[in-house]
């Protein structure tokens, strides 16, 4: 048995050193716990937050500890009422071959196991969070234009698919050619820009505007920095900023650090609130487990007929996370990042 | 019959040889007009914002205009089928002795002659302003607490009373000590704090925290600048933000100018945004006029009994309305600023 700890606290883009495989010995299992052989977890862009000890919503992972994610694995010995060996359930079981969880925070799983890895995305918390922040702060109206960022993430991927279905036109952002192609042809995106292709926030904004000749009334917000700087004089009156993530600038040293270059001042930021009357809301989506069920239910049976699409890049081996991890926060993904530990 | 005209679009702060005095004649009214004489109107710091160029909510004034502001005023000529000579109405009669207005676009007033100013204020936009921002997008709940700056004007001064209605601990800021007695004494804030009185937001926010032991969860953001600085890392989860003015950032240059010295920069704002899941909601009082009737349904008897209170400084005199708006802009106002023809 195997974990992966982070070693030290990174300054900026995160390094292998900062990250260490040890060997691992499962504790006597207590009442209602049971262990868990990971098939598969997942890496996420806010596990850059939890390396910085800056306040946040969650506290920071320790030095010497675990790194956090989100797994799906098999109960392989329980101490359980609920759950018996040979279950299969999510939890977070951080990046490691087995970890010991409480039955009281996994949930069993419905699907089948060769599917398991959907439980880490388009069905776990990153297709949650596209579906919930979409309904709920971004509020779309047929007819309205949309734009969403790491277009083929698996946030950004839910959004624009069930905005789509919702009637809107919907532009994608993302950092490859080939992201974008994913964008059109898998997920049905009616346009998508690769931003690297602009030198600077303003020229992006001109080819944004050239697929949004009426503006943008849902910008739904992960990765902030040029692409918001591009997006915000573009917003219409009214317009809705769910905010979910803003993945630019976790790199910027301290998190809101004060050494960026972009043009955006707050008074802009603000006064654009103002003048526009935006609606911007920032959501964490464990607030909202309560409506998980609804999500499954809602969004399970469109993902099983092949209705609502979902890209997931599979790197084997544990020992491959660090590397997969600092890859990811590069924009090297192209779809959910997820680590199968054989 | 006279008006003050804009001269020159001031650099930073305005100084009266941006306005001129001069006299004017009223041109022959057109079928469904009236020509009113003004008996008082209001200066705003949102007319700052029409003094500048820069893209707003509402065109700026031309230059060698008439400066624009609510009045109220008797009708003294009418070719309107619902307005007679002897009505008292409300509407943007601008800064000057006499307007000539459309009857749709006046509001006839059931308010006694010597009472004709609360439509400028307590019972007019401003008042308004407060109550719709509190209720739509504060959404205030008993217990909590709420921080409001220029505490005495009449938003603030209608929004805290309307809080400590609603059960909230209230906090006032605003610009010298006797205006923090007027929050205490007349409109019954809980405390109301001297932001002078401190060197930056830190001190600030040091003194607003003795008073908000648990945090902040209303910040009704009529100033921004320091203030928000002060404010924002008070802000409780889940803390609504209505925005409707920005007064300490009108006069930095053009608006959202890069010139700002304060520590706020807009990862911060963004970071607080997500983490602390606030939601930020910009309006504009005159997108609402469908519940102006409400208002006025709910809140005119509060103010006739003298439960909701207000003040007003009022100037005599057209000639003086630059240097009483130069004056309110820096803060030398107390309550509603009023001028009064004569």
């Amino acid at each position: 048995m195997q974990e992966i700890q982070l070693r030290a606290r990174p300054e900026g883009s995160p390094k292998p050193s900062d990250f260490e495989l040890v060997n691992w010995v499962s504790p006597t299992l207590s009442n209602g716990e049971v262990l868990v052989e990971v098939a598969c977890f997942s890496l996420d862009p806010y596990m850059r937050g939890r390396m910085d000890d800056a306040k946040s919503y969650s506290a920071p992972v320790a030095l010497g500890q675990r790194m956090e994610a989100g797994g799906a694995g098999r109960v392989v010995e329980s101490k359980s009422d609920i759950l018996q060996p040979g279950d299969y359930v999510f939890g977070m079981t951080g990046w490691a071959t087995h970890a010991v969880l409480s039955d009281k925070l996994v949930r069993k799983l419905d699907i089948a196991p060769e599917y398991l890895s959907q439980a880490l995305g388009v069905l776990g918390m990153p297709g949650f969070t596209g579906w919930f922040g979409l309904n709920e702060h971004g509020r779309p109206e047929p007819g309205e234009t949309l734009v969403v960022a790491a277009a083929t993430g698996p946030v950004g991927s839910m959004v624009g698919q069930l905005a789509k279905r919702a009637g809107l036109r919907v532009i994608g952002i993302a950092g490859t050619d080939q992201k974008c192609q994913i964008a059109l042809n898998e997920f049905g995106f009616d346009h998508c820009i690769n931003h690297r292709k602009f030198e600077n926030a303003k020229d992006l904004r001109r080819e944004v505007s050239q697929y949004a000749p009426n503006g943008v009334d849902v910008y739904f917000e992960n990765v902030a920095g040029p692409v918001l700087e591009a997006l915000l004089p573009m917003l219409n009156v009214h317009a809705r900023v769910p905010v979910c993530g803003m993945i630019s600038w976790y790199n910027a040293g301290r998190l809101g650090g004060d050494a960026l270059t972009e043009a955006l001042s707050a008074p802009k930021i603000w006064r654009t609130i103002l003048v526009n009357r935006l609606s911007v809301n920032g959501f964490i989506i464990s607030d909202h487990w309560d409506q998980f069920p609804t999500f499954l239910r809602e969004v399970a049976p469109l993902v099983n007929e092949g209705t609502i699409r979902y890209i997931e890049d599979v790197t084997v081996g544990l020992e491959r996370a660090p590397e997969t991890f600092i890859g990811m926060l590069n924009g090297q993904n192209q779809g959910k990042t997820v680590i199968k530990i054989r």
